[in-house]
């Protein structure tokens, strides 16, 4: 059986209680922290457990998922990821590959960036889809999210922009005022928007302004930017009461 | 100190060891469970945290929370709340009193119904804005949510519907079915469509169909519906998974 089991938004008190039982039964558990920041201690996670946690790199979860599917076969195998389990496409596709090999998953959830957000004051049923900040890189196209705020603003709703990793806010806000300059359309201009720092962990930072004033703000990662859409006056309040 | 620490998405054992701890040293503990299902049992969570935890009602949260309010500010108070406590657009409105009154506040996240879609094979960040259907009242629009299908749709994004309390599947299905009979534009015929039941627990079940064949389907709640957007073939092969 293969347990695919979240660590939750930020440090080793973020898994649930189900989630510890099934590691302290399981006979091997492992851990990616690629996918996603996580701020915890990897080795007082294993004292709460009682067992070893051995982590592993992309090529593990990726190129090599067959190892850790031909022992998930016989034995009770937890995979550790950082957030909820099932928000990175990788873990999605490898249930994929367990279901076409007849092994049983079993998924545990937690909290995540995408419900952590609502700390902003933002609802988040009024999200739309989600954009990533990519650093752009030769052949790689990294302005899809823009057309994306662009489609969530013309119906009102909220966007959350997720940031490549290694980047904080000011590089973030760089790519995207340096997308918009590139553009005829000048949608982010002399907007409000919110950066986001280290969601729901003691060094939390959540700052509203304008886009122009934001500029060079750099908050550490991770972190993310949102561009609020048609606001609803109870969320514009909240968001002035964060300065 | 007001503490409000999400039950998580379906049992007692869905809540973070952060948020034991906090309970274990609080001096009250209250839940309030109308804001969503829940399907622990709180006798259970009142061993784990070795003390009493007194349920709230509605109009407690609601209209009374100056209560709730005075006591956290000599005393450390917390309100438990199923799913992440910040779905929720009353603890939102909680958290905003509790800034106004310089009371802190400390939120624990938890799994919510926005990460265990996912469990569709759906990707998260494909997702725009979320719809409830609503039992149709007197002098209640409860159309709303059919505009929010048919904006999401344009955009290729997917549609998350939450449905009212005490709304199983087959209902749902009715309402929206009515609606589209109603409109000119007839975006859900012959449409394929998901619907969701007890996400994450033993009795989970999800079906994936043509609306017309879904009909009469009636999976118990808490469910979901969902509309999705253009399909990556990834999402179209876990979607015919599930049969």
């Amino acid at each position: 059986m293969l347990y695919l089991i979240g660590l939750g938004v930020w440090n080793e008190k973020d898994i649930s209680l189900r989630g510890v039982e099934f590691c302290k039964q399981a006979d091997s558990v492992y851990c990616e922290l690629y996918t996603a920041h996580w701020g915890g201690d990897l080795e007082k996670l294993e004292k709460m457990i009682g067992k070893k946690i051995r982590k592993l790199k992309r090529k593990d979860v990726e190129e090599e998922s067959g190892k850790l599917l031909e022992e998930a076969k016989k034995k009770d195998v937890v995979l550790l990821v950082p957030g909820d389990p099932l928000i990175a496409t990788t873990h999605v596709h490898l249930i994929l590959e367990a279901k076409k090999a007849n092994i049983p998953v079993e998924i545990v959830h937690s909290s995540s960036i995408y419900t952590t957000v609502a700390r902003t004051g933002l609802q988040i049923y009024k999200f739309g889809k989600t954009g990533t900040i990519i650093t752009p890189r030769k052949g790689y196209d990294s302005k899809g999210f823009y057309e994306i705020i662009r489609d969530n603003l013309s119906k009102g709703m909220h966007t959350l922009l997720l940031l490549d990793r290694d980047m904080g806010t000011r590089k973030g806000l760089e790519i995207l005022e340096r997308i918009e300059n590139r553009k005829r359309r000048k949608i982010l201009k002399g907007r409000r928007i919110v950066l986001c720092s280290r969601l729901s962990s003691e060094h939390e930072r959540i700052v509203y302004g304008r886009m122009e004033d934001l500029r060079g703000k750099d908050l550490p990662e991770p972190g993310v930017i949102i561009i609020p859409g048609k606001l609803h006056f109870l969320e514009k309040e909240f968001l002035e009461t964060l300065g």
